[in-house]
Parts: C-alpha cells; structure tokens; sequence
C-alpha cells in the first residue's frame, strides 16, 4: 500500500457536494435577479490585500481573528474578513471611474479565524449590496424594496423589514439630556430581544438613571402600527424632524408599491454597529423569527473617509447566506435537486454509442439537459444513476429498437415505457411536459 | 486633512469594475449552461486547506509561488494554487457519498505568487470539468462535446479541437526503442508550435539520435484529415492497437453529433502535465489561434492516488478564463454591457416620489430591469447616468405630466418622447420592443 495522505479538511471549513452547492448557485441566482431588476451591478475585490488596508479601522477582535501573514515577497497582507472595508478601499480608489449614484452588489467569500463552536465557520460568503453617493429616502427606500423582492425571488412568502432611524434615537437621547451615552444605550438597547426587559431596565438605570430608562424603554416600545409608532416617538424626540420625516417618506413609497404589510416601524432596532448614521434595518422571516435577521443593514454618512477625503454617503444591505440557506431548509422552501440533468441516455451496446451521442445532442438542442451513461454497464445501474442525477426521464434503445428503428422513453417515477419512432418526437414531448 | 491610507491592491491583484465583473459573469453564466445541459454538478472547496494536502506532489516551482503560512492555530496552511489538487482530495474523501461516475464543474478562484511580468496575475480564475470513475471513449467524447457546447454558448463561430492520445505516442516510441525517454521526448514534442522544427529535430536529435527524430517528426507531423493521420500515426505506432480505436471511436462519436468539423487530430498536442495518460486536447479560436489553446485538459489514470487506494480514473478539461475573455474581446464577441438596467425613472419632484417607485414596481414586475433615480438633480444629469448604466429607456413625469394624468417614455438613442396614459402600457410596449 502506497503511503497515503489522510484526505481532510481544517476545521471550521467545509466541502460543498454537489446538492449543497447546487442549492447556494440557486439562492444566489435568486438573489442576483433581484439585484440586477433594481439596477445593481456587480463587483470584485480581491482576496489578499495589505493588512494595513483591511485593518485600518478593525479593533482588536477583529484583528485576532483574522488571517495575516507575510507574502513571499514580505508584503504584510491579510484575507478579506467582510466586503464592506474592501468596497470603501474600491470606492475611494476607483470613484473617478464610475458614476454616481453607485449601486454595486458583490457577492464573495470572506474568512475569520473565529472559534467554530456553535456552527460558526471560519470560511463563509457575503452578499451586500449598496447605493453610495446619495443621502435621500428614495435611496433607503430602493434598499427596502430590493429585500422585498428578493425574499420573493426566494420564494419566501412572508418576511417582515423592520425599520428604524438611529437619528430619532439620538433626538430623543438629547432631548432627556444623555446624549454623550448614545453608543453605550445603543448597545444595551440592542440586546432587549436577547436579555429582555428587566434586565435592559437595570443597565439602562446604572447609564442613565432610573427616569431615563424609563423614558428609553416607553420609546423603545414596539408592537403599534408604524404611523402610531412613529408618531409616539417623534413626540419623545421633541417634535417633527427631518428623521421622522424620512421614515413617513420611506411608508409613503412602501405604501405606493404595495410593501407597506412587509414593513414594520422598530424602535428598539438599532444595529450593534456604531457606523450607522440613519435607517437601519433588520428582515425576520414570519415562519421563523427566532432565526434573526436574514437581511440587516442601514445608512452610513461616510463609507470611506479612511481612504479617502471624498465624503461618500450610502445605504446598503447584507444578506446572511448561511442563515437563509438554514431558514429556506427548514421551512421547505429549497427545492432540493440531484441534479441538472433531465435525461439519460442508457448505454446498452457500445456498438450503438454514436447513435446515443446523437440523441443526447438532439435533446439538448431543444434545451433539454441531457447525458449519456458512459459506460455500458446493467441496465439498472445506469437507472439509479439517472434516479440518483434527478433525471425524470432514461432513453432506452438495444439492438432490438435499433432494428426496429425506434427509441425507448422511459418515465423513472411511474417505470412506464412509451416507444418513439425518433427522438425529435421524445424531444417535443419532454419539452411540452416541463 | 485626516491621516489617509493610501488605497491600492497588492501587485498582482486587481478589482474587477462593473464593465469588467459583467462580462466576467456573462461568460461564467454562459459556461454554467454548457455544463448544465451535459448533467455535470458544481462542488466547492475551501481556499485555505493543510499545505500538506495542497503541496503533497507538488515541486519546487509550484511550492515557491504557493501563498502558504501559519494559521493562529499554528496549522501550516496554503491557499489552493489549483482546482485539481482540491478536487483529488475531494473525491478521495466524499467518494462514498457520491454517484460514479461523477460529473463535476467547479469556478474559482486560484492564487500563485508568480512573476507578475507579462499581464500574469496572482489572483486568477480557473473554471475544471471531469468525469470520473470511467474510462471510455464516451466520457472522451463527452468531455469534447461539452467544450464545443461550450464554445457555442459564448458565440465563438469557429473554435478547433486538437486531439491527440498519449497512449500511441508512446507505443510508437517503444518501436523505435526510446520508450524510456517518453518523458524528455514529449516535453520537447510539447514545443513544436514555440521553438519551430529545426530546433525540434535538434533537441530530438540529442536526446535520441538522428534516425529517431525524424521517425518522430513524422509522426507527429499533422495537416492531414483525421484519418488520415490516424492511419499514419498507427501505421508507426506498429499497428492496430487499443488507444488508436479509442480514437476511432471518438471520431464516430462526433461525426454522429455534427462536430467532424470541430475536430482535427494534432499527434504534437500532448500537453506538458505528465499525469494525462490517454487523450488530450486544446482548443483554438479559429479567428486567432496564436493566443494559444482557450480549453485543455485530457485523460488520467488516478487522481487521486495521493489520499486514496481506491482507483479513480477520469478525463477533463479546464477553460483558461482571462484568455478566453481576452479572445472574445479582440474578436468583438463580448456583449459589453454598462449594466442590467433597461429603464430609469427620471426623479423631477420630490413629491411625486412615490409615484415613481410605483411605477418602478409595475415595470419590475413585468420582468424589466428598472430603478428611480435616487435624488431630484438636473434631468441632463439624470438622463446621462440612465445612458451610462446601459438603459434604453427613461420614464420622466413631472407636476405638469402628473395634472394631465399621462407618463413620458423617452428612447434614450433617439431622443424621442411619447406619451402613456399608464405605466402598465409603457410596460406591455417595452416588453413587446425587447
């Protein structure tokens, strides 16, 4: 036995089999219909940048778990641990080539050495998608509106986008006069879903004091309808505001395109990210809420100023891949396939093999997927190969249908066998039958 | 002035701008279909993996240009160099979970260090398709059959296969009694197109003596009909002999499916990798066939007798991206597109801004590519960024518009405006005009 080399991969990364990566190609098909029908165009970045670049701004758990190393050339360079620093150094770098309003979707792999507890990976893809250049409600509206439809791309029925306005949020911090607190409330605020009420009421009193967080938590409050939401919280942030209006522009636009049931106001969403300057949003799926959000994001003043002195305003979002592949599976919505393949042609007798290669192509020019077995092995091998590729149909031809001048399609689900006199008749068939 | 980081990408290494990320996508999709309608699957695979794994028969040169490093964790690690080494692994490790013979594609991304003259990147993308678990002129021919699919799908007209078989190469040394030099013969065989056939007949000359390298230039001296090179290639090898009918029965194959006149047999094609050992082919653009072969690939024993005894004998073939999108570009076979939208709302008055939304949904709906203008600048302004993202359209309706209750379609190319009562109309005419 010759000396082997134990196949296997490092921990926290992963094959995809074909029915794994068959089912991410769909979702992100999916995904980029959505994008392009709104106008977005795609980019890339590369994988390795310097380190410097990718961790200007990085704190230090960021910087930990990120891979960094020496190029062979001693260039301190690092992997990609998002595709938002990547898309600010492009932005900066490339802005003169492009026009303004930018919409860019980018869809990639990224890597963090994280602790793999938990389910976590440490080499995962991203899928955001921005529009920089622009500071308007149409903007941050265009934003909502894709989620939507791309949740109906995905054949999700029910997803509800909860909204909010970090600038509302910060009114009103001013207004009961803890205004130099907004991060640090923003984080408590942040975590209600997970730490609860009670909890939230004691940090929030050990911040602010017991009259404010009581003020935070009655501003916070949720479960109205969006109007009465908004409403209540304008008057907390002491009166009209071009914050509020923004989130009456934005329901006014959902309501128009008939999104307004798909919206709802959250005050207590704020997203854990202190780069958010204005609506930020977070997308539950109905079936499954307690999964979290499977879309987040939100406006920020200024995507690259670590770059570059050109002030470049934007709205974007990320969809979490994983997540929504985990939530599609257990709520039935993938359709798991085998395979592509619709048709196999059985190979019974080599002697007929051009005859099954011409078949096959005869298939595939009326755009049906089609492959031949390439071996001539038994009969029901090659079947539950044909089962196994998710094909609906095998064409079976012998020596026999060979003389008798016909082809043989055989239906796998019901095993019925229909002769052909030609395989232009079994290709009008199959096609009528999709 | 803030401190500002320099933004750059490593040499090497490029962004890829909409234009570029478009035509990218155009060809993959095009490719993917291709591979789809013959049943192969996609996998993926880590781009980290052991350097052990990576590099096991890897040799000096491929391990100098190797991004390798330690891992927080103090694993040696390297990034993937190729997508054959990773496919090895993984049918070594997933061979029990999967259907043979196996037909796999796989797109993505492959890093080497290399010197970086001569437009050579470091970052780069590979596109590999195999059958594996079989070893038949079937799957030969299918692996050919799907390049010339593939060609098809990009538009190229005219591309050529170069066949030829390792196997009779190598009969015919062992007549002439030099089957020992197999390796040194057929690396200087491999040459021909680069060094001419003086030098050839030289270097043959030395390493096995005058009488030889004629013998040999003779053989490999193509120009002929397929036949006919076949039958002389034979005649020298000593006779029928099993790979020569191999390559008979591929000829039937193609003859049966249209595809004689893609084919031609090329006994100086061997491909430098020593590890085919049947087939091998390159594929030429007939329009210019001096940038070299677009897809090569051939037979191979085992792939993965590195991390398995189980025997896994395949044939495949990888496209050349960049090349192939250089090609498409110097023949003017690239679509160029400026983007996937097809119209723009023309944003003349915020406060018709949900009126434009609305109308962005209905013509979405319809399947048109649609987005609003984001910001109520100068309609020149608006109407230049329509052009440059490649629409043909724009929808324009201001308050004069909105009183007579009526829309504007311009063409863009012509300048012409007509009028609509509704948006749905505008959407039946533009899907009509498609």
């Amino acid at each position: 036995m010759p000396d082997i080399i134990q196949p296997r991969v490092l921990k926290g990364f992963r094959d995809f089999l074909p029915a794994a990566e068959m089912e991410r190609a769909a979702l992100l098909e999916s995904l980029t219909s959505a994008f392009r029908s709104f106008g977005f165009v795609p980019i890339d970045t590369p994988v390795l940048e310097y380190a410097e670049i990718l961790l200007g701004k990085a704190g230090g758990e960021t910087e930990k778990q990120v891979y960094r190393f020496k190029d062979n050339g001693g260039r301190d360079v690092a992997m990609r641990f998002d595709l938002t620093v990547p898309f600010a150094r492009f932005m900066a770098e490339h802005s003169g080539e492009l026009y303004l309003p930018f919409k860019r979707y980018h869809m990639a792999k990224v890597w963090r050495g994280e602790n793999t507890q938990r389910g976590r990976y440490r080499e995962f893809m991203q899928c955001d998608f921005d529009i920089v250049g622009v500071d308007t409600a149409a903007a941050d509206f265009d934003i909502v509106a894709t989620i939507a439809a791309a949740m109906r791309a995905l054949g999700v029925d029910g997803a509800t986008i909860s909204i909010n306005h970090r600038g509302i949020f910060n009114r009103f911090l001013a207004r009961v006069g803890i205004a130099d607190k907004s991060v640090e409330v923003l984080r408590v605020v942040d975590k209600l879903d997970k730490i609860g009420s009670d909890e939230t009421r004691r940090l929030l009193g050990e911040l602010a004091g017991d009259a404010a967080a009581r003020e935070i938590l009655e501003f916070i409050r949720g479960g109205d309808d969006y109007q009465t939401t908004l409403d209540r919280m304008t008057r907390l942030a002491g009166g009209d505001n071009p914050d509020s209006a923004r989130l009456a522009e934005i329901m006014a636009m959902a309501e128009a395109c008939g999104l307004a049931s798909s919206i709802m106001l959250a005050p207590n969403i704020t997203r854990g990210l202190d780069y958010y300057t204005g609506v930020v949003f977070e997308t539950f799926l109905d079936a499954i809420p307690q999964i979290g959000s499977v879309c987040s994001g939100g406006r920020y003043n200024d995507l690259a100023s670590l770059y570059t002195t050109q002030r470049l305003p934007g709205v974007g979002a990320s969809v979490g891949i994983d997540r929504l592949i985990a939530a599609l599976e257990s709520t039935g919505k993938t359709r798991k396939t085998a395979g592509y393949t619709r048709a196999v042609v059985i190979n019974l007798d080599e002697a007929l093999a051009a005859d099954y290669q011409a078949a096959a192509q005869v298939l595939r020019q009326s755009g049906i997927a089609c492959e031949v077995f390439p071996d001539a092995r038994k009969a029901g091998q090659q079947l539950a190969y044909a089962e196994a590729k998710g094909a609906s149909h095998a064409l079976v031809r012998g020596t026999d249908e060979q003389a008798r001048g016909v082809w043989i399609l055989r239906e796998l689900a019901t095993r019925t066998n229909v002769e052909y006199a030609d395989v232009g008749a079994i290709a009008a068939a199959m096609a009528q039958a999709r």
